[in-house]
């Protein structure tokens, strides 16, 4: 299996005006390596985020060049594997970050919350804690960060929107698809920012931060243009939206999960808006980054005789 | 058993200004008969809302005096079992009502939506349909609304607020418990909104809409004081945040996980903030009510040998 | 001239739970006597908030009875003049209120802002200083709160919402007329927290909170529903939108002003939207309140040779 | 003087991605030309936006290269003149875009409102108007868009953020100047989206639309770092902060007008925020675009024998 990884320094944007690192047939299957979202900078209780920290978070391996990808496709994404390439964690309280601070986005009058880190170790059983005594996380892994360039922005590594991007939804894992919109020759896919496990909401902001190997697949799906992420189970279809306010990434995911629907399963417009108002599931991906992600979802048991929406690779 | 029925018109307000129908001891046992969220009044397909509604929605049954209950207390209500008294339930487009609709509350200038009426007929395999061919749903039954009363103010049936009140989150079902603030002598507990089964959103603003037999008993935990409503299972412990934005919902439920994680389960502020970072589930129960309801929720199998906070009856 | 004074104690609620203090006729000019938001109680520098404020805040002089009043009309609230009763006005940082802290409804884990109180005494110049070194403040009388009893509900009167209530809106001063929805016989009107000045969004929560003589009277116009608090001046028509997120209140303002023009003033409904566009005004009352208030306004030199919407007394 | 044009096609983002079309001294007076936001496309009533437009909006005059501007200073843009170049102006409504509808953000199910052109000619009297007989709008020409690169992305000239850009803030007038962050060398200003005059709010969307003949002047302040836009006017100074939700936007222009008072006119930080409280000013710029403006305001003769904080020239 043909492994890939970052060759120079590491992307922080997703966007057209970067390189690309490799091309990857539809069909290939192919290991990349991802760095965590600190690029390794916090090793330790005492290496406090302001005092390491770069410029720049999120580093992307990526971005690669998708064989036949045009502008108007969809790029599925197989999630095969994802393996961890160290036997430690690690989270954080970043200054002024996460769900229950003030942020630059919110900002107040208040006092930072304290800065600390926390490393989990990887346990006998497989868990990760940094203190057994306490409490032991098993590892359910999956991708923080995949996503396709936008046609003219470059965004943010920390950012998720049309693209994909930063959506910190668990549910981009392996044995998932994952389809994002093609908007540049060639799509231009990156992924990173691999989390061991994470809470709904990511609540502090920083996820149990790992780096992997990660085993993916591509297909493009020639002509079906889609507005936001979708991602497939073997049991759901779900939606991402992300936007502030949160009610707004909501109504975006329950659109596109409507329309596809209407589109690919044969529902009447009413007939879903029915099925998801009585059926459907809404979580929260994020709370904490420059848009919050949520995820609509409804089980493929009120699908019928449909046919899957992934074609044969 | 006893049982308890609305004795003349129903009650659309939570409040202190109502005269309480009952009094029930704390440990009693008590049957609780409400009406749908119509008041009964929608029953076909051509009964259109708009012709057939009344001023007021989601009638209540109560308020119910909790004998002992006294402000700075908690009510925990136990939900033993819900029956449905009918064998169809109802769903509708409300004009200018909903999550994927311009409201009174976020007006814009377009047409509404189109006015329908959906009739979910129980089928023979218990599940209900409008349409067998189309789907089915399998009842998962909960009370869209519990409350206590508010101290000062009479909150309108339709409100999640710190009382509780019209919430739409399906945890507050059968073998769960909710804990609700009493700000006045004898809490004023009223129910209704019986639901046959409702997605997490409650999308289109009216669940599967049923009349129901409820029962319920009380416990008053004498001095334990909650700023907004709680729910246990026997796996999880859980909170309810309503608010507007959306995110500041999610921010008040975390925040009162993390504060009974504190208080009652003996964590560090800075271990529950990382626990429920890493562990944590967030769904949305309605977006489409006054204010968003969000509950936040963790297992308790991370709460270590603590026990549970359910007071013996 | 009849002088009003609460005769006990002072109403902390928008309802019609409570029994009026007086009739007032159509037409009649009346004073009111209001309190400040704290009822008096902080009265210089060292009397900190949570160490003597009672439950409630913001006492209205009120409900008053307004003969003719009746559900469907909309009462005319004449602002003729506010005259201080006292040379100091106070502010004050209370924790956990404000628009640059966290809130309890957008909660964080962050420690509170220092409390501190100001106080602010009139100068020889008419101007209003805590250290004149510093700076002071030419005095802009206004109501923070005027408002009729909502149908149903029991609002707090820290709360603005389609009835008025503590809208903090600076226009609410002597010239203008304020326009109510009457929705319970009597009208029921309460007004109070008079604000020696404020700027727009009350940054910190607490304006230069005074005691005053209000002189009103009041026009009840048959038979003209509205949804929501409308201001007229010499100069201009305006609509008050309270909602959150603070797009939510702009949004509804605007659509509020476009009625109005569309109902009073001859216009189509395009052309109204293009004229808010082009010659709008639209800001913020208060950002701290349970819901933010927004004000929509525009010039009447637009609206043609329409006639004032202000009815012959 | 020196004027520059567009040599080749627009820019429709702001990024370091671009090549710079022109260098400018600190000091140097030049003319720059601006298209209208849809490139000139829309010449009457009947050439509707969804069949001229092309894919993006918003043609930005720009790159400019600002000899001697370094990450870390700040850019002052002195606004001398706005001529416009022709004597008509247009504004539309475009499906899915404006202040009183869904959106592609806040999407619903609702059909969008009527497309529709309106061409504003200049009348004798100097002022805009469709029709004479209905409005006529006297002109206040201001840029919408200015901003310089951001150090990372390529942002959408659609949207407004922390380098300035789309933020449609009538303050952004001849006589003022504006403070923009730099964050790559030579600062890459541009600017663009002329409007002859717009309410606050910009309702619709689309203010009224014009090419332009824009005289500005550029002044580096060395080693002055500014997180976000700010405004000098001769009598106010201004803050500029674009988020959503709105409230958002609120917190960012008012801290960062507190920074500002503290950092450049000696007030302590509660000092400012009472300041604020008392005699700020806050409106909405646009409640329209990717994020919403606000802008925070306070008049300059609060701020003592304070000097200006623009340099001399």
């Amino acid at each position: 299996m043909r492994e890939i990884r970052q060759p120079g320094s590491y992307s922080y944007v997703f966007g057209r005006y970067c390189e690309p690192i490799a091309t990857v047939e539809p069909g290939e299957v192919v290991a990349i390596y991802t760095e965590d979202a600190f690029e390794g900078r916090i090793t330790s209780e005492s290496t406090l985020p302001s005092r390491v920290l770069g410029e720049y978070l999120n580093p992307q391996t990526g971005p690669i060049f998708i064989s036949g990808a045009e502008p108007g496709d969809t790029l599925a994404v197989r999630i095969h594997e994802i393996e961890f390439t160290r036997d430690w964690a690690v989270s954080c309280f970043i200054p002024s970050f996460g769900g229950l601070t003030s942020t630059k986005l919110t900002p107040t009058l208040q006092p930072p919350l304290p800065e600390r880190v926390w490393v989990y170790r990887r346990q006998p059983d497989g868990s990760f804690s940094y203190d057994p005594s306490k409490f032991s996380i098993q590892p359910t892994p999956f991708l923080g960060t995949v996503g396709t360039a936008p046609d003219l922005e470059a965004l943010s590594a920390l950012t998720p929107f049309t693209h994909g991007g930063n959506m910190d939804v668990p549910d981009v894992r392996p044995g998932n698809t994952v389809y994002l919109p093609v908007t540049v020759p060639g799509a231009y896919f990156s992924t990173g920012d691999c989390h061991a496990a994470q809470g709904e909401g990511e609540l502090c902001g920083v996820a149990l931060e790992i780096s992997a190997r990660v085993t993916l697949s591509f297909d493009v799906i020639k002509g079906r243009k889609i507005a936001w992420p979708r991602i497939e189970s073997p049991e759901e279809i779900m939606t991402v939206g992300s936007a502030r306010p949160m009610e707004d990434a909501a109504r975006i995911a329950n659109t596109e999960l409507i329309l596809w629907l209407e589109s690919e399963y044969g529902f009447d417009r009413w007939d879903a808006y029915q099925l998801l108002t009585q059926a459907g599931k809404l979580y929260v991906g994020n709370m904490v980054d420059t848009y919050y992600s949520l995820v609509a979802k409804v089980s493929k048991r009120y699908l019928g005789g449909s046919v899957s929406t992934a074609p044969s690779s």
